[in-house]
This record gives structure tokens, C-alpha cells and sequence, in this order.
């Protein structure tokens, strides 16, 4: 079973050995936070989702969960949620794998995604892999020698709070400039907001429609329907996307870039410009060796991940 | 044997098994670039390095040679030499073994310089480790899970081409605002000369006294002076730099960031401000986990880390 912490809901899923979702659950966290009533909640859904496969939750292969925050993977610990508070230092795996009899890892969402899209998705058959999360923030995975990398204290792959735009916008972390205030929904919405100020624009009133409430599926209907501000927002989305991606690539000098996350759903939008910039900032070979592609799973990913993580790591 | 081919000259040194560099040849490489003539010209100062201690080259262990450019690390391909035209595609590890009868495995001059330093220098006991080289351009390098990570085709650890200042100062690459362009030689002598235009620093004084010629160096005995405005620039630099070093730190969560290169000697007057850069760019968990460290070894760094190169791949 893989189980995907989110800011607003827990998503279950049971995965069979090819890195497909049988089933699914999904809990809602808006109310239920504190640790042990959620941890509860996950360990009934995990009995339910193995009830219906006609099993027990102790004969799962494991259970693998990602979460948005700061984990002690070893220990399986989670140290700190972001936007969640009252978890410090929650023994996670332990309480679950006591009540389930059965194995449990816990890892960084982004690393699950990660995973997930390396075996399954769009990264499959690359040794040396950088995925991008892409959505109200920036979160991101690497692949090294074949295998997950996670730096020397869980905390590798931050691409969200690289910086590359000193001085730039605001970014939740308290920095400016980040590649996650550059690109993250918070920029996205201040464009759309400066756009319809400016006028003659199609988002004024498909903003309108929807009471205001701006999202990345909105800027990419109105590109869809010809808008040329809400091109020209993907157009500038992508080329700070390209510097993100040069940077890694040139560090890193992988063999496949994942564009993964729900704004990656905006791929047709954002591919040209964000190609643009990896030709503009990358160096040759580096930028030659990258296969730049869009992840393929989908919002399955990190449950698919944390299938991934249990079988990887037996 | 390490070799280390610079931009001038060609060092080599014979390195004892503690990694202390016994005696040294230097080649200038002013007049001599063909590759045939500067590979029959190695092939003799390694000879005579072997037989100033008593034995053959063939005795040796090996010959380790760092090379600044695109190296195709398995096969001992030099593809280019940055700054130095007539090498392409030059089979220079096998033409120098057969010539010598000995092991002869090249890789890019940063990697070098990295193993050196991981292993003899200021990164000892990291098994997670990222070195810059900073001199005229920014190279680096880095040690993933305790071995030299060169990515899918050999060109990981470009750290001198990250962009961290978009539109910034025009890099040698062509791109602008690589950490390079914001710190790099051409950079110094930029801000120096700005300095010395808007007047009132002890910079002009020494410009005039060595001609003109502007170095980090000249910055330095400036800022040991107590000159203002090279102290400035310094903090300036430092700055730069650590937006590089933060955002690496955030990437690869290191346990260790040694700046090496020449102009690390310049380390006493830039140190604060890279740490004041790293502390406000970094995020909390990967910069605690991170020594930020100067570099030990100095310009025996290559030479040292060519030795390493041999011993760790025998």
C-alpha cells in the first residue's frame, strides 16, 4: 500500500507488482490532524483496502508512505509536517507497523513521486534521474547509481528553495527569489492578478467565474482558448522552469528530467519555453545526455512510489 | 603520478600512499600544445620522476591526470580542452600507457582536485561531499556515498555554470549570471575597476604599481590593508558564492562543502559573508548538516587527488 500525504487529504492506494493502483481511499485531513487520531485512520483504511484484496493487512508486501515535510528516513520519523502542526518527531512507521503487523517506511512525498515516476512512469530506464514536483510549491527527487539519493540527513533533492532570481519574489520559506516563488501557485496567481489588471485579457472573467479563486487549470484554459496573457504566463512559468532545470542538469548531469506535480498538467503551455531555457542555460553534453519529460502517472505517483519504496528496499 | 594540466603549465607530482607529494615536475605549456609534442613531453618528466626515486614508470602505480574540459572518463578521452585548440577526441590515458607501460586514467581537473581533498584535505571522513574550485572560472566536484560522482556522461559537478543571477554579468560560456559570471576572475577585475573609477581606495595605487595586471590577490593585500572597498568587493563575492553553496546544500544535502581553487587563499576576507549568504539561503536541516571548509591541500590538490584517482579505481 502506498499512502500520499497532502495538505488537504491522505491518499491510499493498494499497488499490485507492476506499479498498478488496484484501489483506493482517500481521508480527509481538514479536521483530523492530531497524529494519533490520523495515524488510526490510515491504519483502518490500510485493514479496508487489504480486506477488499480478501487479505490481511500483515500480508501486505508493506506499507510506504510519503510526506510533505522533514523525515528521519532510517528511523522512520517524521520530524515536521509543513502547514501541519502538531507533528514533532512522530514515530510514524513504528505506530503503524505495531498496529498493522506489518512493514512501514515513511520518506519525503516529493522522493516518492520520484520513485514512483523512475520505475513506472516516465523515467523508466534511467539510472541517473532528477524529478520535479510541480504544484503550490516545489518539491523534487534524485536518482543516483540506480537507486533513490537522499543526501546525508534525508534532505537532498530541495529544489524548490534553489535561488535564481536574488532579490526576486517572496517565497513561503522566507527567502526571495526561490525557483518555488518563481514558479510556485503564489507566482502564478500574482500573474493572473497583474495580467487582468493590465486588461484585455480573457482571464478577468474567467477569474470572475470563479469567484476569484485562481488556479494553474485557469491560466491554462485561457491559454487554451488563444489568451496571449495567459501564454505569455506559461511562456515566462517555463523559462524560469528551464533555469531550475540547467542548474541541475549541469550539476547533476542526469540522464532524464521528470516534470512531474499538478501544474506539470499544463505541459502543452509551458514544454517550448521551458525547452528554450534548457538550451539557453545548460551546458552541451549535460544538456545532451537529459531526456526532458513529463511525468506520466499522474496524481498516482506517490502512492505508486511508496509501493516502490517497500519492494526497493526488502 | 598525478598530472595536473592547467592553463599554462602542466604540473606533475610523484604522491606517496599518505598522499604527500614527494617532488614535482612543472611543463609550461606556453609554446608546446600539440598533443603529440605535450604527451611525449609528460611521458619524459613522469620517467624521470619514476627514476628519481629509483625506479621505472612501469613500477608506478599509475598516472592519474585532471584535465580542465570534456572527458570521456571510461575510454581516456580527451573530447576538448577548455582554452587550448588541436585536442579533440585525443586518446590521451591509453597513448601515455602504452608509452609507459603503466595505468593511465584521466578525468576532468575539479574531479581531481575533489578526490584530493576528500581524501588528504579538508573533506576527510565525508562521505557526501561538493568542492568548488574557484580560480579564473568555478569547477567543482562531488563525492556521492563515499565515491567521485560523474553523472550519466561524465560532466557532473559543473558548479561554475549555475545561474543564480539572470541578465547578470556576461560569462565566458555565453550565458549570463553563471555563479562564474558573478565571481570569477573577470568578475573581480570588473569590480575592481569599478572601484577604483569611483575613487577613494587604496586599489588604484596598487593597479598602478603592478601595471595594471588585476588579481584576487591584489584585492586581498588590499583588504588586509584595511581598504574599504576591497573589503567590500570581497563581501560582495562572498555573498555570490554563497548562494551557490546554498543552493547545493539544498539540492544534495552534503555533509560536507570545501571551496578550494586559488582564490580560496582569500578566504579570510570572504568567509563571513559566504557564511552570513549560506545561512540566509540554505534551509535549516541541510545547512546544519553541511562543514563549510576551506580548502587544505592548495595548488597539490590536483596532483594528489590524480594519485587517489588511481589508487581508488585499482
Amino acid at each position: 500500500v502506498g499512502v500520499d500525504f497532502g495538505g488537504t487529504n491522505v491518499k491510499l492506494g493498494l499497488v499490485d507488482r507492476r506499479g498498478r493502483v488496484q484501489c483506493t481511499q482517500t481521508l480527509s485531513t481538514r479536521f483530523v490532524r492530531q497524529p494519533a487520531v490520523l495515524i488510526d485512520a490510515v491504519a483502518q483504511a490500510v485493514q479496508q483496502l487489504a480486506r477488499a484484496r480478501g487479505i490481511s493487512a500483515a500480508q501486505l508486501a508493506g506499507i510506504g508512505i510519503g510526506a510533505p515535510g522533514i523525515i528521519d528516513v532510517r528511523r522512520g520519523l517524521v520530524h515536521e509536517l509543513i502547514n501541519v502542526s502538531g507533528w514533532n518527531d512522530v514515530p510514524l512507521a513504528s505506530r503503524l507497523a505495531k498496529r498493522l503487523r506489518c512493514r512501514c517506511l515513511v520518506d519525503n512525498d516529493a522522493n516518492l513521486v520520484t520513485v514512483g515516476e523512475w520505475r513506472f512512469g516516465a523515467g523508466r530506464g534511467s539510472s541517473e534521474l532528477v524529478c520535479f514536483t510541480w504544484g503550490t510549491g516545489i518539491g523534487g527527487g534524485l536518482i543516483v547509481r540506480g537507486q533513490l539519493y537522499r543526501g546525508a540527513r534525508d534532505a537532498a533533492g530541495e529544489l524548490g528553495h534553489m535561488v535564481i532570481a536574488p532579490g526576486g519574489r517572496r517565497c513561503a520559506c522566507g527567502d526571495r527569489g526561490c525557483l518555488e516563488a518563481q514558479v510556485g501557485t503564489s507566482a502564478i496567481v500574482a500573474e493572473v492578478r497583474a495580467a487582468v489588471r493590465r486588461g484585455g485579457t480573457r482571464l478577468r472573467r474567467l477569474v470572475h467565474e470563479t469567484d476569484g479563486r485562481i488556479t494553474p487549470e485557469l491560466v491554462s484554459r485561457a491559454a487554451r482558448q488563444g489568451d496571449r496573457a495567459a501564454r505569455a504566463i506559461w511562456a515566462r512559468l517555463g523559462r524560469w522552469m528551464g533555469i531550475g532545470v540547467a542548474n541541475v542538469v549541469n550539476l547533476l548531469n542526469p540522464d532524464c528530467v521528470v516534470i512531474g506535480g499538478g501544474v506539470a498538467k499544463a505541459w502543452p503551455y509551458f514544454a517550448a519555453s521551458l525547452r528554450a531555457s534548457v538550451r539557453e542555460h545548460a551546458m552541451t553534453v549535460p544538456r545532451r545526455t537529459a531526456r526532458l519529460v513529463k511525468a506520466s502517472l499522474g496524481p498516482h505517483a506517490g502512492m505508486i512510489g511508496g509501493a516502490v519504496l517497500v519492494w526497493e528496499s526488502a
